[in-house]
């Protein structure tokens, strides 16, 4: 096993997670012993991220051979339950997908399907490692040219929504990725990190790993992007995503839509990241066919941080009678994104420029 | 002096106000004595809303009037501190200078200058209940048209931004004037209440007061609003503003505009209510002339709200080594409005048609 993964690692058999939901004021592991504990784990956050959910969902089909001593029918039930922990996610579909697949052709061989299962999951993790270090160079190469169009000493501004660097996506994550490897070429990025209003994935999480690889960012409210770019203080936007269709419709973390509109209107490039596995081929029209998760009201209701004693706590910031609506993705339509960062290069977000680069996905 | 009044009040000649950054957990009101009082309560926003704040200044410049025993030169010296105050809202600017003309007039013909000034301040605010019943007129006539076209019993949905009701502009508000009034007039309405990071005025002050009025509603984060639109599920926006240019562009707290980009590429109705003072007619480009005030980072990295122990208290919500930068306001051009809602009628958000029914603004 590739021993560069930070998000999880395997520990005498059992799969680590760091807990995110305790980022960045405490960093805590959580230890999942079986696949309910990884079903639970995808549900309540503890891990978040397109394909982190993927790699979760991967190990916990590997835990459920393990607790089901390789009882390929029992395997399967324990596995649709961790394939619907999160709706929006394709990865975690996909994932769990190919680990039955491998599963089935295992037990066909008569081999040891928690060995198989193992093995499939670690090939899952060490693929998606290859493809954030691809998709890394593709887009730095985007951020690398708008560094020669900017003044010396300048840096190249750049928006992000939610998290998708090593948090979300083995090994550097997919939006972020870029940002890193460019920052490793010496390119002077500054990342404008969106809050991401209701689970605060970008002040919690992304502003935290980018102050962990001291690349320059500022934290905005979520409402300030649009602004910043009617200034021209943004140079490129890059997301992340939880599914692609085959038209170029991008599911990702409510409000990227509104990014997308303004980047729009401003002429700045908006640009999607993703591996490969989270392309959904068997659909075309997002805002029609991608299932948008609700979550509980309580998230939009409460907002939780570090207290004065130092205590990681929640305050409710509504009225005791209010009532929230929360949906955890929207769509940004294939029209307003620029391009799509994969591990393949820069594909556009159009259903022939995905059909020719993504040929052997195709249903 | 009207005694509807609901976010201030005279009282022996003080002027007391609602500590908005106590709500919605602690109804607590602070007493302005000086013209220094009224300058810091809109400074820290104790007291906010663009027109709000041009009532407490007016009142402030009669404080101003009283602490100096009537001496016209010390006024214009604290009127310049009180006018000060915050960069943005003009009412703020047009209410002073409308303050100091009265104490003029009223100085060269040797009166009372306390008294002057208490009677000026009540004037602006009479006519602000005045313009703000005729907003909601105008306001509710275009939420009743959009009641005829619904099925029975569906409600119209209408979504807002930050808070500008009664809170925000004697007496019922801005944005929240029409829905006020289409609620008298027994349509079925609900509206979708943006929480307004980083201030949270969606989440602290719009959802109390559509509470206190039992107009139902619906708490939801401001990324939430571009998918809700993409749903079908808002009907029409209404927001407020600090300043209107001759042109129609309009300045708005942070984040109006991502809502009104949504709001166009959906077909959904985007209105702004004011009343006239809210017009500055000296400018032309919002994103080129408008000051935009930026706030403390703080506003950002922390959030207030009700504590378990039932306390109000803060939680930081990002690292603690990161920063922000807090713009207050962004720039909606008029090219995304569909009409102005204001105390003469309904206006195109356009030179010529501000011009044609606001000619006794122009310079």
């Amino acid at each position: 096993m590739n021993s560069n993964y930070k998000a999880f690692w395997l520990k005498d058999g059992d799969l680590v997670v760091i807990d995110q939901t305790q980022l960045p004021f405490q960093i805590a592991n959580k230890v999942l012993k079986t696949s309910a504990d990884a079903t639970l784990a995808i549900q309540d956050m503890t891990v978040r991220g397109a394909g982190l959910i993927g790699n979760v969902a991967a190990f916990g089909v590997y835990l459920a051979a393990r607790e089901t001593g390789g009882d390929l029918v029992k395997i399967k039930s324990l596995a649709a339950k961790i394939r619907g922990a999160r709706p929006t996610a394709v990865n975690l579909m996909w994932a769990v997908d190919r680990m039955i697949g491998v599963l089935e052709k295992a037990n066909a061989k008569q081999q040891n399907l928690e060995e198989a299962a193992l093995q499939a999951a670690i090939a899952i993790a060490d693929e998606d490692v290859i493809g954030s270090r691809n998709i890394g160079k593709f887009g730095s190469e985007l951020i690398e040219a708008i560094a020669k169009t900017k003044p010396k000493g300048e840096p190249v501004n750049i928006l992000t929504h939610c998290n998708a660097g090593w948090l979300a996506i083995v090994d550097r994550g997919s939006a972020l990725a870029p940002i890193y490897e460019a920052s490793d070429r010496g390119i002077n990025v500054h990342v404008w990190v969106d809050e991401t209003r209701p689970r605060n994935q970008g002040a919690n999480l992304t502003a935290w790993e980018l102050g962990q690889s001291q690349i320059p960012h500022t934290l905005i409210a979520d409402n300030t992007g649009g602004l910043l770019m009617q200034y021209g203080k943004v140079d490129l936007c890059i997301v992340g995503t939880d599914r692609v269709t085959r038209c170029g419709d991008v599911a990702n973390k409510i409000g990227t839509y509104l990014k997308a509109l303004a980047a729009f209107d401003n002429d700045v490039p908006f640009y999607v990241a993703l591996p490969s596995s989270t392309f959904d081929m068997q659909i075309a029209d997002g805002i029609k066919e991608i299932a948008i998760e609700t979550r509980s009201a309580d998230e939009v209701l409460y907002m939780q941080g570090l207290q004065d004693n130092g205590q990681i706590g929640k305050v409710r910031v509504a009225p005791l009678e209010t009532t929230s609506l929360n949906y955890g993705f929207d769509i940004t339509p294939a029209k307003l994104v620029t391009g799509l960062i994969t591990e393949r290069g820069i594909c556009e977000a159009a259903e022939t420029a995905i059909a020719a680069m993504f040929l052997d996905l195709l249903p």
